[in-house]
């Protein structure tokens, strides 16, 4: 655990106090099993404990950058930002996978590289890291390792931007949306179409595309990201 | 909002600066579709938020103070606490529901006495609570209204104290447990059982009852308590 100890320091610029606590987060069910003679603790109570502040954070997180996303919006994102694939790849990125403990029979059986087990090693640090440093450190932590990456791949998933735009709209109750078509340019084979979209009789974002469909999406894409 | 800005200073010790964000706490959705042309902010967003950092607090309590529990059993515990009849109760409690603003429909109907509807406010207080003063001043006021409500009730829901102490001393795997009949006094129709409960072999309580039954639970309740 003292070399754990150093890399977090060097690493993350975290002073972590307590060793046993790091240990019991750094510890598998399985590996508590085989020892249980030794009465070694392990790190499911870290973990609900981890989740929790992790789901805070991440709540914050989107009111405070997120101003337009109504609840359901916020909701559905963190518990996509929360997912344990998303948590397993940050314990890799972080080089956290090595320093666990693990029983014989899930080292052998691949235990070390699956995503549950990653998974809750990310929230189990995250309890540790509660215990010792407080919110604010978790916190820290988080806006260094976790959060760019999640701005950075943040509309991906979207695909219909105008049921999009329209959920974000719909906060404050029913809007008029309408799509425009404000030009049309080109041959009948190569058409370009410009399409405006109004929110209440207001323009708020424009697009392009060969159709008026793919217009439309582009107009409400460019304003959601506008108001994101 | 003045009057409730200043009950919170009276009551709970809380300077709460930010008016709007209080205003928007207690603002349900159906005053703020009534008002829409003012485009009033409702509370819905702050109740993510402050049901976030109950949760948050919440664990932390239990994973403090109940250091024997399971994650299962704090999992089952927390959700236990944080049902929306259990939030009303303690929202109608501190007095804020008279400050709630409400649709005119919905205060027709009875919403200001709806348990779900102030089991929301009591989270988006939290929330707007959050984002004035912070996570610990969020801590504060729930170990002043909340947790010692919840201290009190705590056990009281268990009836099978057999199975809670078992489900309790399983966290790091099997453990035997076993009953043994201490002493058996008084005549046929009128006897008394002294029941001991062994863990590994070692007793951990001791229970009366006129069944074997009955002292077998006393035993595991007693139990119970000291682990507590």
């Amino acid at each position: 655990m003292q070399g754990l100890q150093k890399k977090l320091a060097t690493e993350f610029g975290i002073d972590f106090s307590d060793l046993t606590l790091l240990e019991t987060a750094f510890t598998h069910t399985s590996y508590a099993n085989e020892h249980r003679l030794l009465k070694i603790s392990h790190n499911e109570r870290l973990e609900f404990l981890g989740d929790a502040v992790l789901q805070l954070i991440i709540s914050r997180y989107l009111y405070q950058n997120y101003p337009y996303f109504p609840e359901g919006e916020m909701s559905k994102r963190r518990s996509m930002f929360v997912r344990e694939e998303s948590l397993a790849g940050f314990t890799r990125a972080c080089g956290f996978d090595a320093f666990l403990r693990l029983g014989k029979g899930e080292e052998k059986s691949g235990g070390r590289n699956r995503d549950t087990i990653l998974g809750d090693l990310f929230e189990a640090f995250l309890g540790a890291l509660l215990l010792d440093k407080g919110v604010e450190a978790v916190e820290r932590f988080l806006y260094q390792v976790m959060i760019p990456q999640l701005e950075v791949g943040n509309f991906e998933r979207v695909t219909d931007y105008k049921t999009y735009l329209q959920e974000l709209l719909q906060v404050n109750g029913e809007v008029i949306i309408q799509y425009q078509v404000v030009s049309e340019n080109g041959p009948a084979h190569d058409k370009v179409f410009e399409v405006e979209v109004l929110v209440n009789g207001q323009a708020i974002g424009r697009g392009q595309g060969r159709s008026k469909k793919q217009a439309e999406q582009d107009a409400a894409k460019n304003a959601v990201e506008v108001r994101g």
